[in-house]
């Protein structure tokens, strides 16, 4: 039986937010493998923000998707064929999967999954990119200190989430900035948020005057524009801006940068920027840190998960929306049953 | 004989470049002093960018000068009465003067000045605030190592010159960007910048691509605007931004950010603010080591000096306009000849 490849090229590259024709939607026959290669039924796509960065033909951290490629995304799979004795068949497995049912791999980048310690989606999310990027951002960039006051916008959302609840454990006082009653209430009452601003209905600046009366120590920022600015109008001395993403300028032709950048100077702040590959080594201190934490329920990981690879376009979209809570997943398969 | 103290007062806020009309000069008798007090004649007045900012009503790290006060500025002068042991008559000075003839002080905040060590300019220059902010910027904030790359705007003018001759001394290439072929020719011939570009004629990202081919490892910033876009363009992984200054900036109603500050993500660089006041503890070793570097000529002092207190508004404007090489300084009077 020959198995049939569904898969997300990019087609062509957006300007502004993508939309459904900036990818094609094609099949293909999956190809025999060759020695050393495991073939991988794609069970759970992750979507992330920085996906959108890779759909521009421009300089970065890692070479644009070229057009015709598959998407590129991370994803959680299983191997269901291998020629490779380091993944044999039925071992989960996440890395670079691409938007697509199944991929082959030499084995490189793979990660394999321990399903006892959580289920799969907790592996794209938690203890996954997404729970790194948070872990290593706010602790190595952004050095809390019990007692600080830690502020990270897109609370509500995959990496924001993880932030505020690792500055809880870590004894800081946790101010969420998110869109929305529904959100809001969801950081205050579900992940123990001191206090959660509704940018959609508050003023930002002024809520962050009244809930960090002396000052932000450190900002984690996941949005740029108008909530960075705010932010930076409200710098305790010394603090710390971790740069983690600036999902509310990914769309824009001209960014916007921080008009009052120079509060850095008065407040004798820092603005640095983090990217979670740099800590691949490290990776397996923190997962277990964090696992150890959620076994105790001291961080809860939620994941927003849409069904269906065929919904790529639009749920990705989600993203830039604001309408998921949590890490947002593609299902895309059930595991192999036997 | 009773003295008469001709001073400038702040009378109005600019709303951008300042002009003769925002300061009122007048004049008054100097008081008789009271116990514990000095009376000082005001030698020099250093002009300083930052002295644009303390006229705006906004929250910086010093109170704005207050409408019907005296103008703010540092500057060194000669004790000429005395009811302070501390410092006698005669005694050469640096201290917060105020633009004005004379002023009286209780001698907190006053610096005893040893003019055999060198001429009084110097101390409000490469030995003064000037100097001690491209220090403790350069080391304490950039922090080179031997063999990178540092670039510095506003290279001819009093910090930029004394940044770029210390990155030498530490083995680091020096590039300045300035304005104009001379000033450009004296990076290079006087102060022994390895590259000096000009942005009045020269396209700034292009010049550092050319200047900086595996980036830029210590940008000092003292102008913000296209040439801090200009230099983010063009880092090198982990590099260092020193804010120090913006002076294309200080005379915008509405300043400019960076747009394209995810640079610092790309290139986990880090943006830092520093100001000299935080580094007074350390002022007595920084001091005798750019003594020393003065002493054997490897760091030079260039301050550019024009006579006469009623100058103030016209000399002041000349940081704006790009006018001045090195520091400068306003010459009020002559020392004392007894």
């Amino acid at each position: 039986m020959t198995l049939i490849n569904h898969k997300f090229t990019l087609a062509a590259r957006p300007a502004g937010m993508p939309k459904r024709t900036d990818w094609t939607y094609g099949e293909e026959p999956v190809r025999e493998l060759a020695d050393g290669e495991v073939l991988i039924k794609v069970l759970y796509i992750s979507l992330d923000p920085a996906m959108r960065g890779w759909m521009n033909d421009s300089k970065s951290y890692i070479s644009p998707v070229a057009i015709g490629e598959v998407m590129r995304a991370l994803g959680a799979g299983q191997v269901i064929a291998s020629r490779n004795s380091r993944f044999p068949v039925g071992q989960f497995i996440s890395g670079g999967c691409g938007v697509q049912e199944y991929f082959i791999s030499q084995g490189d980048g793979l990660i394999a999954l321990d399903t006892r310690i959580a289920p799969l989606p907790v592996f794209l999310s938690t203890l996954g990119m997404t729970g790194m990027t948070a872990y290593f951002g706010l602790l190595d960039t952004g050095r809390p200190e019990p007692g600080d006051v830690v502020v990270v916008s897109a609370a509500a959302g995959a990496v924001g989430g993880v932030v505020g609840q690792i500055a809880k454990i870590k004894g800081c006082r946790a101010v969420g900035i998110a869109g929305g009653d529904a959100k809001c209430r969801y950081l205050r009452e579900e992940l123990g948020f001191d206090v959660a601003i509704d940018y959609k209905s508050e003023d930002v600046a002024r809520a962050l005057r009244t809930a960090c009366p002396s000052g932000i120590n450190v900002y984690f920022d996941n949005v740029g524009g108008e909530i960075l600015e705010a932010a930076l109008a409200n710098l305790a001395r010394g603090a710390r801006i971790v740069i983690c993403g600036a999902i509310s300028q990914y769309n824009n032709q001209i960014m916007q940068g921080p008009r009052n950048y120079m509060s850095l100077l008065i407040n004798r702040a820092s603005m640095k920027g983090m990217l979670v590959f740099d800590y691949v080594d490290r990776f397996g201190e923190a997962v277990r840190e964090m696992a150890g934490w959620i076994k105790v329920g001291k961080l809860k990981s939620r994941e927003d998960i849409v069904e269906g690879l065929e919904t790529f376009p639009e749920t990705f979209l989600k993203l830039f929306s604001g309408e998921n809570v949590g890490k947002l997943l593609l299902k895309v398969a059930e595991p192999e049953s036997n």
